[in-house]
This record gives C-alpha cells, structure tokens and sequence, in this order.
C-alpha cells in the first residue's frame, strides 16, 4: 500500500483544493469519473450552455411578435449537444492532463471506498489499488436520487447525467421532480421540440430558496407550455424502452418516449463507505462538517455536495478555498459561511434568490415589510414586451433587507446588487435612494421594489 | 395677461415637478410638444424598444451558431415603429389629459419665450398668449445640433426626432456621429436591414465617459459589421432627396439614402431667449444653476436638458424630485449630487460605465490598479458563444474603486453592482470576497475583474 502525503477523493470541487503550494507534498487525486467534476461534466456547464441554446429558439420562436420574420426554430439537437460536450470534454481532458504531468501528482482513475481509518481501496481497471493518506479530502459530490417506482420497472431512464447527452430529443420527455434540474432541462427539451409532462408531488413546482409568489408565477406560466402534474406521484411504469407507460397516484397515466428522473441528489457518502473510516455523517448521508470543513476525523475534510448543506457550485468553491487555507495553516483555520447563499434557476424566464422568503419571514419575524415590483412596468420590461416576472424584496422594519426573490429576465444578475446589499448591510431605503439607477435598465425593477416597500412601511 | 402661482415649462422631466400637493396653487404647464418630453417620444423609451427589437433580430440572425435553425430575420419596419409609437404615443396622450383634466394644471400647447423677468409669450394655435409667475420651472429640454455643411445643402436629414417614424428602414444610411446615440440608432436599422455608415471626426467611436478599451472593442466590432469612417468630417451634401451625395473632408464621398445627424445635442435656452428674463447659461447654451437647480433669477429653477451637466434621463428625475421639494420647503433645500452618475449605451452588446476611465485615473491620480475580466472567460461567455467583451475595474490601490467599464451582455444591468459599490464605499477586495457571486451567471465578469485588480495591487 502507497502512502500519499495527501489524497483528494474527487476530481471536481477536490480538484481545486491543490495547487503548486503543495508541491512539496505526494498528492493523490482519485475519481472514477471525468475531471471537472458534476459542474464541467454533468450540471451547471453543460446545462446552462443549452438553457442559452434553449433561449436562443425561444427568442426565434417568439420574434413575430416584435415585428421579426423568422421561420420556425429547429434545434439540431445533435450538433447542439456535440457543441456543448466538445466544449466540456476539452476542459476535463486538459484538466485531467495537467494533473497527470504534474510532478507531485499522482491520478488514480477509479472508484475509491474506504477500508479502514485513513485507507482507501481504489477499483481501477487493472484491479485493486490501496492506498492511505493521514490527509484526506473528501469531495467525492452527490448523484441523483431514484426512486424505486422506477428502478423496479426495470425500463430505462434518464437522469442530468446522462439526459443531456442523448442522441436526440424525444417527442415527449416526462419529467420526475418539478426542483430547478427538472426545470431547466425541461426547458431545454421543450426548446428542442419535445413534448413535455412534469410530476410533482407538491402543489407547485419548484421548492427549496423559492418564494410562494414566485413558485407561483413560474407553475402558472409552465401550464401553458407543458402538462403540469403537481400533487401526483408515479407508482409505477410499463410498457418497453422508447415507449413507457407511467403511472400516477390519481390513477392517470402518462405515455412518453423517456422519462428523466430529477427528484433530487444524494451525498455520494455511501458509496465511499466513510462509516468504515468513522467519518460521521447526518441521517440524509451528508458527512458531517464543522465550520473549518473538518469530518469527524482528524486529518479527514469534506467538501461540496458530499458534505455541503447547500449542495451549489459556488458554494463548493468557497469550501475548496476554505480547505487549501486550513490544510496549509493548521493553526489559523478559516470559516466557511452558508449564510446569504444566492442561487439561480436558469429557465425562461430566469429565476433567483437570497436570503428569507416571505413564508420564512412570517414564521421567523415578528413584522416584515415587502416589496414587489412587475417587469410589465418597467421601460425595459415594454422592450422586451414581457407580460410576466417581478421583483419581490422583505425587509424589516427599519429597512435591514431579509430576502429578494426575482423572476424575469436577468434575474440571476439582477440579484447580485441584494447579494451586495445584504452582505454590506445596506438599509432598503438607502439602497433605493442614494444610487442612481439608470434608465431605462432592467436595473429599474430592484430600484421599484425597494421604493414600494418604503411605501408600505410608511 | 394672466398671472400663475407656478409655470412649468416643458412636459417632460418639468411635468413630473408638479404632484397633488401643489394643488392649492394655480400651476401652468407649457409646451409644444407631446407630453413626457424627449424620454418617452424622442429618446429612451422608444429608442430602447427598438434595441431590443433590433436584438431579437441579431438572435435569429446567429441562432445558427448556436445549432438553432432560423431564417434569415426579416424586421417589418412599420410593424416596428407601430408598435413602439402606439404604446409611447398613449402614454403621452394619457399624460397629457390627466393634467387637462386637472382641477390646478392649465395646460397651454405652444412655444413658449421669455419677454421680461417672470413673462412669457406661447405662440399657440390661436395667437400668443402671455403669462407670468414668480416662480417658474424650466425643462425645456435639449435638441439635436446640425452641422452647417448639413443645413446648407437644403436637402432632408434625419435626427433622433424623426427617424425612428420613418416610414421605412433606408437601404443605406449614413450616420453623422458617433456618439451613444449615433450608436444606438446605427444597430436598430442595420436590424431593420439598413447599410450602415459611420461618420465620426474623432479616432473612436463613442466617446463622453467610455474607457478607451471598450471604445476600442466597440470600434473594432462595428467596423465588421458598418462602413466607419473615423477621423472624418462631412464637408458638404448634394444630389436629391433619396439619393444624397455626402462629401468627406478627407476627399471621399458617401452615396447614401438617408443621413441621420446625431452629432450632438444642444439646450434649448436660447430657443426660450432666457436672457430677455436675466438668466444666465453657460457658454453651450446651458441654463446656470446651483446645487439646489436655481437659476441665477429668484423663484426660477431649471431641471434636465436645458441646464443639467449630464443629459440622462435619470439624472433629470432626481433633480425633478429636488425642485419639487425645493418649490415645497424653500426653508429646506435639497442638493442634487452629479458625482456616480452610471450611463449606459444599449447597442449589441451593450456598453455601461460609472466613474472614471483609465485616461482620467492617469490624469488624476498617482496611482492606481486596473482589473480586467473577458467575457469569453467565463461559464456565461461561453454559454452566450461570446468572442468579445470586457468589464474593467479601476481602483486606487487601498481597494477604493474609481471606475468600472463594462461591454458585452447585460452590461446595463452588470454595472449597478458597481454603482452600489462605489456609492456605499465598498473595497474592491471585499466586494470580491465578501459577497458569493452566482455560478454561473454573468455576475462572474465583475467578480474576476475584480480578481484580477487585486493580483495586480499585490
């Protein structure tokens, strides 16, 4: 058995946590799958480069409108896709190539499980290979959950790690989960031609850091593209592979060319086997982590989806940063903070978050004041001739801003001025006031939502 | 002669002066033209529903790239112009009968001049009406300047009043200038299907307050898709009505069907004749005025075009709203602040800007950090298939940031992160830092610009 100085499990997030400051160190990088990661290979990548693709047919599908001819949009999803992966399986290839020069790098290409405290054994192609490290990071990311109902069946399914890497668009795609994977590649497939049937089990779709009101506007506008099923469950499927059969808890079924399952994702803790190690984990098999990123042994770091609460990539890269300080300065460790995380859903229109919502806020604040302004009434919003999307801010009494929730067009860059207001403790009124906000930007519906929640407060 | 508490001139910026609570007063609005001034008929509005249009048109032009099947865009010019002046030709008409229907507001449609202090004569339908006020509000706005080379020939011209109601899209347009507006309108008839020339006498285009860098990126870009002739002066027109013969200082000629001048705007003080009244302008022609917007005459106050050092309309709704409070509290007035006033250019891709440039910072400062971000760099750059774009940040090197000059996507939206930045004090190393920026969103340009400043400090 080698012993390495220091042995990274993951080739995404973990892969960020070296650099030449560990050269004097052997350092083992170990993944079973493309370097880069879920983001490069698998989600944020890939998936916004066709959410764009996706948005670039709408556009065309919707120029008549504006006064544009165009004809008639046809994704020619074979070359999009190739587009895309061209793109990505270039940026593993040479990040998985720079690592394998490297001098103090060696690259273990497998599947690693943990035998004993700090020994790992990795399944590569040519057998067995154990090796140990009193150091060890964990960043070995998260998979996407499937449910038995499907499983059971026996009959293929997609997930975000393999749809977007089909040979074509099916004529109609189910969709399992109505979270923001499940909306974004939903967009992508409609845009692409497919027929698309969402099932999920609440009363909307979207769930996690989404305001009601928003949650709201996207379920009504998704009714006029796709069939919608929230409030069902699939309890079974039938039928042979290209053509399934899905059943429903109403007693409704559904027949579709291919069914993606986007329900959500699992740490991929169990596979590892940490419990072999005695590394804790919480009852949803995240491993346990304190603010310094340490496990529940000592040596043992985690990172990104494994062990995140909040399982984003730019989340992930903070741990990352957190952990290359605290591995090179035991003795001044860093904090990693899950607070004030903003997130975005890239659809059309475009979804994003931070902080409370307002269904947070009632439970938590004694009083809150909100809010909201239309994009229908802003000069940027007639330009783009947009009949739907707000901006929608809660704020304390005296103007402590406590969330902001955006739906529309830019809302993920929208968003950044409250993530910048919030992190500097901007006051609401402040914010509103003392920038000039330019006219006619879309910059505009922040600049309304804040000056309407003065006026409620008064 | 009939005597008014208050006379607002121009129904523009100046009808926004006037709320309920002068409703105890007998208040006149003068104008002739259509209600919400340049903004809303001549400039913003319309001109921004145009870019917008103009970029859907761009989109289906290289949805291609992106594998995304379209025709070849075909703007139906009068659909177009339809659509926009339908909308902003109601909201001047409807702003217009408010204040007819008005129990305080006379409205007198005319051309309005000074005869003596606090005395007007309007030139209206039915002869001259004269009125008078001890205090007066003059918004009267700015018009285009047209060179004598131009108005010498005699032959038609178009300027941002009249060409965006043309009756058709021209064949081949030649533009005078090259400023933001020359900019704006060049990228709506090239949309529309126009050829394009650019006759610009400096070495860029735009110029005010554009960093050289994105001065040079926009000339570069622009010179791939018009024919621009920088360094060049129009020195005389001649052939006919639909087939101009434009001579060029430098000896070439441009034969084109239409020539919009667009180079330069002047205050309309003179049209007023403001000196017979004892008001004092600037040597362009801008009325004087101090912090609170008073005139050098008591009781008169000056707002937008007429007087503003910065000609944007969110610069005039803040000095707007510092009339109306200075007209309301005479014992408590209000400054209007001109420092961090952002600007934007809605071109293809889009230009935005606060504070300095790096020509300034070489000027003024002894020292000082650049931080430069591409927009191909980036997850969202790639997605968009973007070859070009930058923000740029300038900063003194205790991380105060002086300057931030964006050009590519949403860069309209991008800078009011800035803009937030600079006006609350916040370091560029803790507006780097501090704040997560959303994976990956476009956000991500400021954060690397960002970035860069501080290796470059280090």
């Amino acid at each position: 058995m080698h012993t390495h100085d220091l042995v990274v499990i993951g080739a995404g997030s973990g892969n960020m946590v070296v650099d030449d400051r560990f050269a004097d160190l052997d350092v083992a990088i170990v993944d079973d799958r493309k370097f880069g990661g879920t983001c490069v290979n698998y989600g944020c990548i890939p998936s916004k480069m066709l959410s764009y693709t996706a948005q670039v047919a709408d556009t065309v599908a919707t120029a008549d409108r504006f006064g544009v001819d165009a004809g008639n949009p046809r994704m020619r999803w074979p070359d999009v896709r190739d587009r895309v992966f061209g793109r990505t399986d270039d940026v593993a290839a040479r990040g998985e190539q720079g690592r394998r020069e490297s001098d103090f790098i060696t690259v273990h290409h497998g599947t690693a499980r943990f035998t004993a405290p700090y020994r790992l054994e990795i399944a590569t192609e040519d057998g067995p290979v154990e090796i140990g490290a009193e150091r060890i990071v964990i960043a070995a990311g998260s998979r996407p959950v499937v449910p038995e109902a499907v499983t059971a069946s026996g009959l293929p399914y997609e997930t975000s790690d393999t749809v977007m890497r089909r040979d074509d668009a099916p004529d109609h795609l189910a969709v399992l989960g109505g979270g923001y994977i499940a909306a974004e590649l939903a967009h992508v497939f409609a845009a692409a031609g497919s027929r698309i049937t969402i099932v999920e089990k609440s009363g909307r779709l979207l769930g996690g850091p989404q305001d009601d009101a928003v949650r709201q506007v996207y379920t009504d506008l998704m009714r006029g593209s796709y069939d919608v099923r929230c409030g069902s469950e699939v309890v079974g499927i039938s039928g042979r592979p290209g053509d399934l059969i899905i059943d429903l808890d109403d007693g409704s079924t559904i027949r579709a060319d291919a069914l993606l399952v986007a329900a959500g994702r699992r740490s991929n803790s169990d596979r590892l086997e940490v419990g072999a190690a005695g590394i804790a984990t919480h009852d949803d098999g995240r491993i346990r982590v304190d603010r310094h990123c340490r496990t529940s042994v000592d040596g043992v770091f985690a990172v990104g989806d494994v062990s995140t609460p909040i399982p984003l990539k730019h989340v992930a890269n903070r741990e990352a940063a957190v952990v290359t300080h605290n591995l090179l300065h035991p003795d001044d460790l860093r904090e990693i903070r899950h607070d004030l995380v903003p997130s975005a859903v890239f659809t059309n229109p475009q979804i994003a978050s931070i902080g409370r919502t307002e269904e947070d806020c009632r439970r938590e604040q004694s009083d809150y004041r909100v809010g909201i302004a239309e994009y229908p009434d802003v000069a940027y919003g007639w330009a783009m001739e947009t009949t739907v999307g707000l901006c929608k801010v809660l704020a304390e009494p005296d103007g402590t801003i406590l969330g902001a929730h955006i739906i529309g067009a830019q809302a993920a860059s929208l968003i950044q001025i409250f993530v910048v207001a919030m992190n500097f403790g901007i006051p609401a009124q402040e914010l509103a006031h003392r920038p000039y906000w330019i006219h006619p930007a879309l910059g505009e519906i922040v600049e309304n939502a804040l000056l309407n929640l003065q006026e409620s407060a008064s």
